[in-house]
């Protein structure tokens, strides 16, 4: 089954969607198989982190945010304003698909891990992830 | 099914890949599924990338160059010349295999979304990526 | 097929799991497929990379720590310890899941590629992966 989730994020950072990749789980009906997510942007990417403590979440925003920084003198695409390079590199320096195992119905994550949407864009935008589940 | 495609780059940065890995698809008949490719090789990558305006690309190749230094006096591996090591550096930074949904025929690609087969060698290789495609 | 695989690691870097994954393709009689690893955790990440030359993989540890340091004072993520921050950020920096194409019941990887997981505490601990296997 293919099928997509949109996200509104409003701000850069890790947004969750793990609930919207299991609830996707159960509507295919799989129990034992494979769930596939594909972030559909280029400024925007994915990734499985602690989902306990936030200050994790927010040491990594702000570390990636250090390492690539806006205004960078190498950038020559700079049309489309100064948060839109950095955002390709950090995109491409994390995850745009990712494919977790499904058993008994359930992505098979381990119990401190959850998938996040990583907004890299200053101000968001509605972003979409397309869904594959195979049984 | 699993196919395999080869790229030839000459120089290092993002070749793009897009059009033979959609080719696959159309080739293995497959209407809805996903679709993995793995680069059979450690000094080259893959990244799902803006196709619009070469510039990103560019200024990615030039980001990660810059992080990832040649003679960098921290490597021992130096047998293979001096960008070997940033290769293999660059490679794990990035990404070794993606997969991508695939509905009506078709690599459920965002708008402005292209695949890249990401050469870190100076002079470049025949490089051979694999293809699964699954219903 | 899911099933999982366990590894002990008591040591920083990469740790090759190449064999326990072919085992589990050969167990799983697929012959032509896909097979999927995630490692369960978010200090620890999985990396396809040259498994010929020790030093590429000792360098590739080197590299990451002194890009990712300990004890920055931009965390505030501290009360795991100072290795735990870094271990998320060098995870989020390369792989928590790898999809690897299957034919004539063996992983299709390139000569010099092998499968490690990237222990990325101090001390190391038990890591676990899932593992899916598809026809």
């Amino acid at each position: 089954m293919v099928t997509s989730i949109s996200v509104a994020t409003r701000s850069p950072g890790l947004h969750e969607i793990t609930g919207d990749i299991q609830a996707a789980v159960v509507d295919s009906g799989v129990v034992e198989g494979l769930c596939t997510v594909m972030v559909q942007h280029t400024s925007a990417s994915l990734t499985i982190q602690e989902n306990a403590d936030p200050s994790a979440r927010r040491d990594l925003e702000a570390w990636l945010s250090r390492l690539v920084t806006e205004n960078d003198p190498l950038y020559t695409h700079t049309d489309e304003g100064p948060d839109d390079m950095p955002s390709h590199i950090k995109a491409a320096l994390t995850a745009t698909t990712l494919s977790i195992p499904v058993a008994s119905g359930r992505l098979c994550l381990g119990t401190w891990q959850g998938v996040y949407l990583w907004e890299h864009r200053r101000r968001g935008s509605l972003r979409r992830c397309v869904v594959h589940i195979g049984g």
